[in-house]
């Protein structure tokens, strides 16, 4: 029988009884004779008690001990859903990553999967138990406990699905698939019943929460068909109504190449810019400033460069809030004593908003439709930057919402 | 230098502020040269926490899965611990269980220590850093994690100890040494500068506690230096003075033969008995009833099996409160069919009062003294037990407290 994986995201393990209707889903799978493996988040609320903790102790925690600490979340949260599903009847067991193990690169709090040794899920599907895997969790060739980053249990399911050739790898979380926008933004958003790997790529990369961003690079790399739909409707509806719920990730693009010229509006609140004021421009400059952030595992996302003006210019890029201070710091100490930047502007939190569309390869004037409905509404765009199948810019948080909800009704998104 | 292994309890790693003074008595023993192993508990109320969400899931967990769950306390407190070090400017790191690895038997929730691999320890300790080391728990041959039981944490601490072969072992608690009794009961009750290891062995056995007895075997079996003492004073206070506070267990029993007759009381509200009515009196039946029970690895305290008539006797025995249930459905299920018991009376909780002394071996008179005393206040004695330094008894819960201290003051322990 076929090997699927389940994902549930922290709200679906938020309580006690929610454990139990997960357990009861999974028992419904596991009935039907699916092998199946799980994979938990840590309860929602339980990875930022511990971070919380951690900055209370000191404001730039040990980045090894962090993962030593944030991970107990995970493993805490598999056996209470392996000692759900016994209590259910179902054989059951979990293991962490370190028992398995799933090996990761050293990159601390974020690190990435190297290999997953499968042999002990293999033994216990064959044995007939359900395999509960603590999402979010590696070692490193030293035996440290690494973690994958904020959504990394996602990575987890998709990569572990992918080593076991899995039919399916179930997401399970608090919405019902993936939408045009966010609903709780625009009410109008409509959920699609497939969204292009492309697409779902650069959705996830914008801020899109309904998946890691990675989980979907192994998705596509492996070609692991992942579906995403609610751990919130009753456990034990038929199993053929679940397995067409949700939003399927698609890989066969061709399909859908009629399809809308957008498809989706990503948005984030967490972002900051970062400018370097009068940085003489020298050949090589980009590189000398942006090396040592490189280095510092910190992801550069947008990046503008001024015109020169009497051999200085203007040096911006954004970045993902969480390393702001400490690329505040590196440039500071670093960056601009070498590369002589007269000052730093800062905007610690600015929103990104971005428009998706496989259409948008073959469509013209689609970015010049965003950039004129903004400007009728008076949002002032203080960054952009485009690709092949979206055109992402950077505005005032104030102005987030208004910049969505026009984007979606221009662009023909909203729900009839 | 010298090796020095320290252990904090759940009331002392209790707040993040505790744990910082934590970090600042370690630093100071650090910077004073000692290469310091510290074992810290989990936070106070994090294990009870982590138990009760196991409780919520079904009454019974699985073993296996409940050691996974309850680890997760000392991964954190451990983790948050060494960025505590860390943020002090003191080099240190911390290591689970399974990351040295500690290898226990198989005996989920109540595991012993079979070995201890000390490489990554003395690699650390040699290179300048503190060792932050799980408490608590270790791994089984399978790789599965293993706790060792309440209190588990202090037998972690005294094994690393014996190990390293520590100049002590300092068990930093919220009580400042053992006491002749509990002063929250008894307010005269007196520190002990010593304690003899024979006194210490029965005062833990007996529900005392300040020390999990499994610690006290450790530090007997390898004659490991270990100290009570309080962690709730100024982390700072002069290194010469703290190493003569609280109490050191001493092995060294002859120079003690001349002190008191009876040098503590220990007490427990945490027992249950029961009692198997009507069992044919045949040759092999207390092992026919107390075998199933040790297979099932439930430790029976004390034992009585009354005068037969008719060819019947009612047989009794104590057991410790958390495997009652347990106990009671193994006799229902496998042990009253198999020895053809009529029935079974149940005492749910009751109290073990225990007076212990080296000079009880020399003395006559002590335990009658002790039944005397007890009927003199009125208080009907249930069951007694006795060995060459204690004598313990069983009474009902309500008449601990007023049995505690008449003992204690008739055998004279009352501060002058």
């Amino acid at each position: 029988m076929s090997v699927i994986v389940h994902k549930y995201g922290g709200t679906s393990m938020g309580s006690i009884e929610r454990i139990k209707n997960v357990a009861r889903r999974v028992a419904k799978w596991h009935s039907a004779g699916y092998k199946v493996v799980v994979v938990p988040s840590a309860m929602s609320g339980e990875t930022n008690r511990l971070l919380n903790m951690a900055k209370e102790i000191t404001p730039l925690p040990h980045e090894r001990e962090l993962d030593m600490l944030a991970s107990t979340g995970e493993q805490a949260s598999s056996a209470l859903l392996a000692m759900a599903l016994l209590a259910e009847g179902i054989p059951a067991r979990s293991y962490t990553g370190w028992q398995l193990p799933i090996y990761t690169d050293n990159s601390h709090t974020k690190a990435r999967i190297i290999s997953i040794d499968h042999k002990k899920i293999l033994d216990n599907l064959n044995d007939g138990k359900v395999v509960v895997v603590t999402g979010f969790q590696g070692i490193n060739e030293n035996g440290d406990i690494t973690t994958l980053g904020r959504g990394g249990s996602d990575t987890s399911a998709v990569a572990i699905a992918a080593v076991l050739k899995a039919k399916e790898c179930l997401i399970y979380t608090d919405v019902d698939g993936v939408y045009t926008t966010d609903p709780r933004i625009v009410s109008e958003a409509r959920r699609m019943s497939t969204v292009s790997f492309e697409e779902m790529m650069e959705m996830s990369s914008l801020g899109s929460k309904v998946l890691q961003i990675r989980s979907v690079e192994f998705a596509g790399k492996y070609r692991v068909p992942t579906r995403v739909l609610s751990s919130l409707t009753d456990p034990l509806i038929p199993l053929e109504e679940e397995m067409i719920s949700g939003t399927l990730i698609n890989f066969e693009e061709d399909k859908e190449m009629e399809s809308a010229v957008v498809s989706g509006i990503a948005f984030s609140n967490n972002e900051s810019r970062i400018t370097l004021l009068d940085v003489p421009d020298t050949p090589g400059i980009a590189s000398s400033i942006l090396t040592p952030v490189a280095d510092a595992n910190i992801d550069v996302d947008m990046i503008v460069q001024n015109q020169s003006v009497d051999g200085n210019t203007d040096f911006s890029f954004t970045i993902n809030h969480v390393d702001f201070q400490r690329t505040v710091n590196l440039l500071k100490d670093v960056v601009i004593p070498a590369v002589k930047a007269r000052d730093l502007a800062i905007e610690e939190k600015v929103a990104k908003v971005s428009i998706v569309g496989l259409g948008m390869k073959s469509h013209v004037g689609v970015a010049s439709t965003m950039f004129k409905t903004l400007a009728k509404e008076g949002v002032n765009i203080k960054m952009i930057s485009t690709s092949e199948i979206k055109t992402s810019i950077i505005i005032d948080i104030k102005y987030m919402e208004l910049a969505v909800r026009s984007l979606h009704h221009v662009f023909g998104l909203d729900a009839k």
